[in-house]
């Protein structure tokens, strides 16, 4: 039933939260949510796939966090700024489990990268929010810039997580510093992207990432 | 004497390249090299300071392998190129060891992170050679980016070597395309960067940098 599947989902997130992802096992899981470990393993294989559990949940309130926000229009600069603060405040909570999951998540081949087909769902859900943004700003983002934007602005929303995992200041001040300062910028390059003498270098930049993506 | 101490180096760079980070133990560095546990720790406290000096080393190799090249001048990417290539060759006996070892390094307050205080001699060693790549450039680099470059450089070195750490091709040909294809647009928006239209956004990026940084 699927109130089960919830009950465990919640559980594995809140000892995720609590003692991270080393300490917090299935049988704990189980457990804690008055289980049997059978029954656990029923609703989720292992460990992996609570993880993509949680990256899909971040995905989904992060999405709520701005769905009022979004269609109301903005600057391409207004909606990041106020995408990446929201995407910030949903990830607080997971900011200690993340300190120690990070080095699981950067390594070449694991489930829980960034990158990996485990993870596609979440990939796709957050390229998706970023499209949301970038396609609904005004005055509009141009063409070809528009169709690669929402890809680089998540590895850059990648860079902001590590930088934020690593951020000693409280509140992570620094990394709120970094979104609100790179969000004009990026929205100042964008336009400055329509200019003829820097056309042929955007075009080239995209034409290189093209190349080198997976 | 100082042969014991290039000994048990020699030795345990050799076990990271055979046996990685995690299976090289200093009982293990100790028996390889012929020696008593504890003479192998009057050389090194313990496998953090093996690290720190696989780091000088390899600093010290990138340094060797361009200094025929450096002092003759070229455009910035030119050097850029020819730096980085070598820098790819350098490391590439100690890839697979770093596949696994990106995972602890990449982990906040951790002294084989390439930002903590133990890594400062590597870093400085790293950045003053690419200070050396931007200051022989000819036609010279303008000088208020000339004086954040190499950091920004340095950033952008340690995307490329976690890029050359997941990249499955062999003899790492794409992280190569990727170097041989940024290093021109690096050299093109540097030189893009005295035009009047773009010399705000450069001065206000420089100043994000600036403030955000450690």
């Amino acid at each position: 039933m699927p109130d089960t599947r919830a009950l465990v989902v919640d559980t594995a997130l809140r000892l995720f939260r609590e003692r991270g992802y080393e300490a917090t096992t299935m049988r704990l899981v189980a457990a804690e949510a008055g289980l049997s470990v059978g029954n656990a393993y029923y609703y989720f294989p292992g460990k992996d796939a609570l993880v993509q559990e949680l990256y899909r949940r971040i995905q989904v309130e992060h999405r709520a966090a701005v769905a009022d926000r979004l269609p109301r229009g903005g600057t391409l600069e207004q909606r990041l700024t106020g995408t990446w603060l929201a995407g910030l405040a949903v990830m607080a909570p997971y900011r200690s489990f993340g300190a120690g999951f990070v080095s699981r998540a950067i390594r070449p081949g694991e489930a829980a990268s960034p990158f990996s087909d485990a993870s596609s769902e979440a990939r796709e859900l957050a390229v998706h929010l970023l499209r949301d943004v970038v396609e609904g700003a005004r005055p509009a983002v141009p063409g070809t810039v528009a169709r690669e934007l929402p890809e680089l602005l998540w590895l850059a929303w990648l860079g902001v997580t590590v930088f934020w995992l690593n951020d000693p200041t409280p509140d992570a001040g620094r990394t709120r510093r970094l979104v609100t300062g790179a969000a004009p910028l990026i929205g100042r390059l964008v336009r400055l992207s329509r200019l003829p003498v820097l056309r042929t270098t955007v075009t080239d930049v995209l034409a290189l990432v093209e190349d080198v993506r997976r």
